[in-house]
Order: C-alpha cells, then structure tokens, then sequence
C-alpha cells in the first residue's frame, strides 16, 4: 500500500517510522521541508514538496492521512484537498479534533463524494515502539481502504484499532478516552499526595508505585509510567505545580453537560489543572476578603505572600 | 439576672457589651486582666482575677458562659470548673467545638450533677449591633435558666435564638450551618471569578452585587457584604488568593462521609480551599510529570515558574 | 411611556401588571388570544391580534420586549420583527437567552439599524409585589429609551436595575447569577439533609431554617423560601427526588470550562441534578459490575431493587 | 515454615490454597469447623478447633495471621490472643483495618512484647491464581519473620510485596489504594456512560473497552475485569444501580480533609456511591420544592415518580 502522511512532527513522525517498518510505502509532506528530507533519509519516506505534489505521487482511491493541530491547520489542509482530490479518495484526520467539527468536515467532503475517516489515536511518544490504539469512525469501505495502514499502526494485525462506528465515532471516542485518562491520573495523583504528606510513616513512593504494579487492582500503564518517574525523581521539587489541559479534556466536560450525564470525576479533575493554572486566584481573593467581612478574619497580602 | 462570662477576646467581648446593653449582669474573666478591667471601665462589667472568683461572684444555681478556643482551653475550663461548680449550676458552651467534644464534656459534667448547655453562636463581629443567631442544645431546665442571656444576645427576645434539641444538637446544628457558609461564600465566589475573568464585557463586580441586593434570587447577607467590600477594591490584586479553614468546614464534611449523605458542593468549597493553600502542589507536580512521561508534553520547572 | 410586550405567560402576565401599575400603557400580544383578552379586561393592557399589529400601535422609535421561550420562538419573532421595525427602534429580550444567541442576534439587528437590549431578569413569582432584578445590556441610547420599564419594574426606580454593559453582558450576567443560585441552593439542601438525617437530635428543620434567618451567615432569600416551605411540610415525602435543570445552569458550567475558570460547586450542583434525573444510572450499574469482577462483592439485581 | 491463618472465608480460604501450593504449614481456625474441615480435606490445611489450639500448634516464635473482619471480630480476637501468645510472636492482620486502629493495637500488643504487623492486601478473588499486592508495615524483625508467607502469597518471591514503613504504614498505604481504585473506577464509569448514551454512534461498549485494552493510555486491571463484564452483558439493564462503599473509600476521604490535601476525585467518587444508595433523596426533595418555592416549577410527585 502507498499513501500520504501529512505532519511529520511528534506524532506523525513516528508513525511514519512504524508505517515504514511495516513495509507501506509513505508519501510524506511536512511544512518544513529539512523534516521531510530527514525521514527521506532516515526511513525511505517518499518526500512531497507540497500537497499537490504528495496528491499526485498517489494512484485513485487515495488515502490521505493528516497528522496536523485540530483547528485551523486541519481547517485549510482540507479546503487546499478538495481541490486536489478525487471522487473515491479518502482522507484520514489522526488528530485529535473536536467530534463535532468531523462530522461538519465529513459533511463537506461527502459533498465532493470525498470518504473522511476519523482515527482516533492513543499511544503518545511510545506507539513506535508499542503500536498506537486506534478509534476508528467512517463507512465500512473508506475503513477498508485504510486498513492496511491501521494494521501495521496497531500493536497487532487484529489487536488495538477497531471500527468503532460511523464517522464521528472515532473522535468521539477517543475524546471520551482522554475524559477517563484525566480521572485515572487525578486519582494516581491524589492517593501518592496522601502517601507524600504523611511524613511520621516514611514511605518512599517509587517502592510503593512499583509494588502496585504486580497484582494489585490499581495497575495500570498509567501507574508503570509513574513508578518510572518517581523511580528517576521522588520529590519533585523541581518541577512547578502547574498542569495543563488540552482540548479533550474540556470537550469530555462539555459533552457530560450537554447529556446531562454526571461525570464529576473527570470534570473536577478538569477544574483541578484549572486551579494549577491559577484560574481559581479571583475566587480564592474574594473568598478571603468575605471571611474578613463576616468574621473579623485576617486576610493574607499579595506582599506577605511573596515573601 | 447575673452571669459569669469565661473569654473575652473579640467574640466574648462583645457579647459582654451586648448583654451590658440588656441589663444583665455580667461577671467577666479572661486570662489577660488588662482586658477585663478595660471592660469593667468600659461597660461596668464586674472584673474576676481567676476562675474560682468568677464562680464566687455568682449565686446557685450559675451560669457560667465559656467564649474561649474549642480544644484544649475549653477542656482545661471545664476541668477547673469541675472543682468550683455546685450540682444544679449550667455551664454554657459558646464557641465552636466538634459536637463529639460536646456530647462527651455533657457526660462528664452529668455526672457530677452539672448541666451543659451548647449555645452555637453566629454572626461574627456583626453580632453585637444586630444580635447574635443562637443554636442551643441542652434540657429544657437548663436551657430556661440561660434564657434571659438567650433574649438579650438574640436580635430579638424571641427571634433568633431557640432550643433545638438535646445537648450537642446546639453544635451540631452550628456545625452544618458553617458547612451552608462555606457552600454559599464558594457558589458566590466561583460566579463572580467568572465575571471578572469575561474582560469583554467590562462589568464592575461592585455594580453587579449591589444590583443583585435587590430583588434577585441570590440575595443574601453574604453578597450584602461582598458588595460592600467590593465597593471599597473590586480588584484585589493585593489580596492573596490564599483561604483559611477552620474546623467547622471540615467537621461538616466528615459527617457528611459518616452518614453517607452526599454533601459535594460544602466538600468542594472545602477542598478549594485547601488547594488555595498550597494543598495541591504535589498532586499537580505528579501530574506534570506523567503528561510528560505518555505524551512527552513540557514540563514546567519551578525555576521558570518563579521567573 | 407607551411600549409593547411579547408573551404574556407566567413571567410576561406579571409584568404587564407591573407596568400597568407604574403607569407604562403596554400592547400586550401573546400567542393565545385569550390570555390577551383577559389581561386586557384586567389591567387596561392594549391588545393585539399579532406582532404587527402590536408594533402598529406603537410610535417610533419603539420598545418591544420580548418575555417568550429562548429558543426557536425569540429566533422565529425576532425574524419577523425585522420586517415590521424601523431603524432606532428597540427590542429587548427579558427572557432567558444564551448570551451567544444574544450577541449573534444583536448582530443581526445592528444589519437592520435596530437596537437589542438583553435585559436579564431574575424574580420570579415574586416579581410582581417585590419588583424584578434586572441586568441590562445595550448601547447607552438603547438603554436609555428603556428606562422608564425598567424604573417600574425594579424593585424601586433607581434600585434593582442597572446597565452592566454592552449587549451580551445582561444575559451574562444573568446566567451567571442563575450558576450562582444553583450553587447556594445545593448547599443549602445538602446541609438539611445532614440535619433531616441525624435522627437522634430530633431536630425540627422548619425550627432551624426559621431560626437561621435572623443574625445568621447563611440567611438569604432561598432561606426565607425554604423555611416558608418546610413551615407547611416539613417530610417532604410526597415529593419525588427529581430536581429538573434548565439552561442557565449548563451554560454557566460549560462558560467555566471555556474560561478555563474552577467551578466546581456551581458544577457540582448541576451535575447533582442530573444525577437525580437518573444520568447516573449506566455508571452505577457499571461500577457494582466491576466490584464484583475483582472482589466478588454481591450485585443487586433490578428486581430486588423494585421490591 | 508454619504459620496460623485465622479466618478462612472467601479471601482467607484462598490464601490459605496459595501458601499450601507455596509449601507453607498452615494451621487454620475458623469460627464455623465446617469449612475449616473442608480446607483440611482440599488443601491439607491442618485443622485448628479453637484459637488456643492453633496456637498450639505452632513453636515461638509464632506467626498468627488474621484474616477476618475489621471491626469487632479483629478487637476480639487480639483480646484472645493476648493471654496465648509469648514474647517474640508476630500476629498479621491481613484485612482492611482502620491504620488508627492498627497504630492503637500495635501499642497494646507491644506492651505485651508481641509484634504487630499489618499486611494490606489487593488481588480480591484473582489472588489465589494471580498472586496478592502485599503493602507490609511493620519492625524490620517481625516482617522477617513473616517474609517466607510474603513471598508465596505475592505474584513472585520479590515482587509484588515490600515492607513500606513502620506499623501502620501498610494498613495507611492499602487504604489510599483503594481511594485511588475509588477514582479509577468512576472515572472509567463516567466515560463508559457517556458511550452508551450517545446513540447516534451505536457504539458497541464491548468492543471499545476490549480496543482500550491495546496500547491506549488508560489499559488497565480495572478496564481489563470491565472489558470481560461487557463482553458477557453490555446493556447491564438486569443491574440495579446501586453501588456499595466500604470504609476504606470513607477513610481516604477523611484523611485527605484532615491532612488538608485536596482530593476530590476520591471523594466525589464516594459520594457518587452514597447518591446512588438513596443518600441524596432529601437534598433532591428539598432543591425541587425550592425551584417551587421561586419560580413556580412543577414538583414531581412521588406518586408520579412511581407510575
């Protein structure tokens, strides 16, 4: 199978890698072109100077799969291939783009008689290695185009990617995904701040993530990952206490609104990295200017704060 | 009627003047004399040098009313009063002790023939001009006996103050309006962050919660002293953002757990709070770690945050 | 002042009253024809058979406020004003808009040389003895054409109302304050609950509620209306555990997570409420399954749970 | 080595089977013989027909392992075992005790020269094939004397168990354990409901959850026991929505407040489990007579509720 990658950054750079490994031959455009002569270099990619030029090292159907930022990078990216493609051809968006926005794009391709496959993808910087999980949403046979890519890209043939559901699913899910992994850290998070602050018992963190890791019901990759860490670093006093959060997260939020279907956990994990990020300061001032107000109660100055 | 009152620090003192204003008579003690006498001059409270001359200025049966700290004070107190007490004689607990403390301090004082009453006390340093809220917990004899000091603390003889049960339902009721407090001061606190931070709309916050005073579903003397303190600085820049708790809050949310009843948004307000004290760092220093660790995202080092 | 008011149902009837009272001569038109006819037997309202003939009955420049649903109905009206307005003439929406809508709409007159004014309006059934709260949006020429609705409305003519910003800010603002009340409501019913729950106080919530709204923290208008409300039935038995949620509520929550600003009690509440709704149901069922997976914890079947 | 297991239920009887399969001598007591006998017969355990023969049966210094209810039955049973036991044994408690409790018997055993140790214990039903997650506090002498059961109870010799801190500090690290598999397990809840309700998809839960499993950041124990449940039933309609909570969800709750260290995701987990126990009936009740009480909304009855 040959197809195209468009983005060789982070994510789509690795996936060239195993796409290569896997023996499909990747017609590879990237912005900036010295990325695309490395991996020319580095794995045989087929290196495309433009995204016409990519369209074009392709024979009908095509399969085009993005690798880029979810707003306006995908937006353009998709206007510039309406004009290049053709009745039949199927583009891939991998990133991880908000459902809602798919099935408007999907709409818009349909109505060129252009298939669009949403591909959700997990597996961060160790799907090289461990194949990436894949949510895949589409028609039975835009997937089918696009499915000797999802083998090689899985951590096994028939493991690890699935057609989950029309197109839209595939992003749904993996939004959800993202939902869920926020609560499962917040909760890691949480229990080890408790084990942390009790001093009188000692405990040392990487012994007790590690001795999670065998048998006990809250293992996880999640929990491997953080054993390894700590394993590295078991203070982490030099790290801030700031947390960011990406799309997903907020859109997960957001979508347990709009059902109307409880999801407190991951929503206060949500609110948690907002509090990280010095979003709850206003509220907190106020707060204690109203204590003063009722009780009498001292308030704390910005200066005394500092010192 | 004549009374001992043990505490005269800013809740004791002015409940001193308040009950001077009723025409009781009012033994005072507290452990610094400088305090006792300024009040003698300045409300013709009678000045004790120690307990057992408080006691002694009293006739059977007495009322001995405590304004002093919760923990280890009050034991003290009531272990000294043990001595010095007669059968028949009531000694009233107005400070905000752990209702637990309370049932067991009733149990004590019984047996030695002593009645306990538990006065939960609000209305901070707005008390002594507009009454205090009493919450009383006690028998019914012991409860009359204290009622003229009852009618004159009250904003009214016969409004806002009542007997609500047995001894530690005084507490206990006291206890979980705190919890309310807590709740109420986060929900206003929590809408108006979300004002300020709407810079598009250029809304002064002073406006917005004198405008609410009227007529709106959440008018409330919270927001009456929000807008007042607003008045004076709506930003706040050299507040803090730093929330102090107290044991109410975390008593309420306790018994929350232990009785199985979800209590989520008093717990939140709590758990805010302790985040605005530093309570979340490590949690979030965890987390930052493991966002690096699967997605290979940026970590931000305390050095740089302090920059 | 002459003026016409679209929808006359619950909160629309009452402010035609309102008006009438303060001396505004109001065309009054609603859907129902007979609801017009009676309000026009009642308090002297001038109908009409339809929008245009209510805005015929108007001079330029005109006020038409609008008190109907915020969906598809102020879309529909709002589309068929624009062919019966001239420009200068002035609509406002007293009801319950997502600000979104309301800044697209006020776009969308600004084409026509129209003036929107949002005029957000907390009150409820009460509105009509104790005077609406309402917040304003528009430009200062459109707000001022309003004023003399707005001074009778109001609680008192200089009191109660107020022009907090730009078009868009009113029903802001208001959404906000509806966040807000969601949050106060839940901590007040949680912190009954506590109370209702601790049987062995005995404690009488209609006492404790009447109590608490002298001198107390927590008194506010939800507290007057919950002891007026446990005065008359105190159990609550009859009543189902069902707590409906409506727009404000979600669009404060998801402008948290948009603003990335913490919110959690206000969403907390909300989600509380969904949860009593049964959005809780799929989950709970999933989490007895997983308890049983791991540690063979007994699952109750629906069919126990119906007995 | 030989050693006694008192307490041989659902999780003693499958430890007992393992430390057999390991070639440990285990002599066992339960309160009911019958089962005693069985494990005699199955296993080769050797019966015990009261706590002082098991005692008995072993040589000093002793290991005494409890496996039995955290409350009353364990205060008994080291009442017993005080006036067996000689300087120098060891007793194990092996449940889910309270760490304040095990700090306080510790005490009690040391002033009678007897040696505490608490062994938290993860692996639920799956131990006996899987192996147990062993959190160990303890003297460094007294878990050597217990090292030979450790090591054939954990999945392998070294790995799986780890002495982590002074007494207490096992039973204080298995209790945040569970607070973390609290979290974990709504968060994969919350995401799976969202799933399932969005129709539109048809998503086939089975499916995803079995997908996740490969490669996707939150593969999981707890999504690994889900992906079964789902296989077998995925619509769960027989399941009540009714999940049960144990004390040590309660106890991470209560100690993150009295640390002062957030952790709402724990703890909103737990309270989720009390709303769905009934927990939050009254509150709800409460909030819709509330929504009455201003705005006229319709009160569900419970009648209603019921048809």
């Amino acid at each position: 199978m040959r197809m195209a990658l468009v983005g060789l950054g982070k994510m789509g750079g690795n996936m060239a890698r195993r796409l290569r490994r896997g023996g499909i031959e990747v017609v590879g455009y990237n912005r900036t072109p010295a990325i695309t002569a490395a991996l020319a270099e580095e794995i045989g990619l087929l290196p495309a100077a433009s995204l016409a030029e990519a369209v074009a090292a392709l024979q009908p159907p095509r399969v085009v799969w993005l690798m880029i930022p979810a707003g306006e990078a995908t937006e353009q990216t998709l206007q510039d291939l309406l004009a290049l493609l053709e009745a039949g051809d199927v583009v891939v968006d991998g990133g991880n783009a908000n459902y809602h926005d798919t099935l408007r794009r999907a709409a818009l391709l349909r109505g060129h008689d252009l298939e669009f496959v949403d591909a959700g993808t997990s597996g961060g910087v160790w799907g090289l290695e461990n194949g990436y999980c894949l949510m895949v949403g589409g028609t039975p046979a835009a997937v089918d185009q696009v499915k000797p890519a999802l083998r090689v890209l899985a951590p096994a043939p028939d493991r690890g990617w699935a057609h989950v559901g029309p197109v839209g699913a595939g992003h749904f899910t993996k939004m959800v995904h993202n939902g869920i992994e926020y609560g499962m850290m917040q909760a890691l998070a949480e229990g080890l701040a408790l084990l942390d602050n009790k001093s009188e018992f000692g405990l040392d963190l990487a012994q007790v993530t590690e001795l999670w890791r065998h048998s006990s019901v809250v293992r996880s990759w999640l929990l491997d990952l953080t054993a390894g860490a700590l394993a590295q670093d078991t203070g982490l006093q030099s790290i801030a206490p700031v947390v960011s959060d990406s799309g997903e997260g907020r859109w997960t939020a957001i979508e347990a609104i709009e059902q109307g279907v409880p999801a407190p956990v991951m929503t206060l994990a949500l609110h948690s990295r907002f509090a990280s990020q010095g979003g709850a300061d206003y509220a907190n001032r106020l707060l204690a200017v109203m204590r003063n107000a009722f009780g009498g109660h001292t308030v704390q100055k910005t200066d005394d704060a500092a010192r």
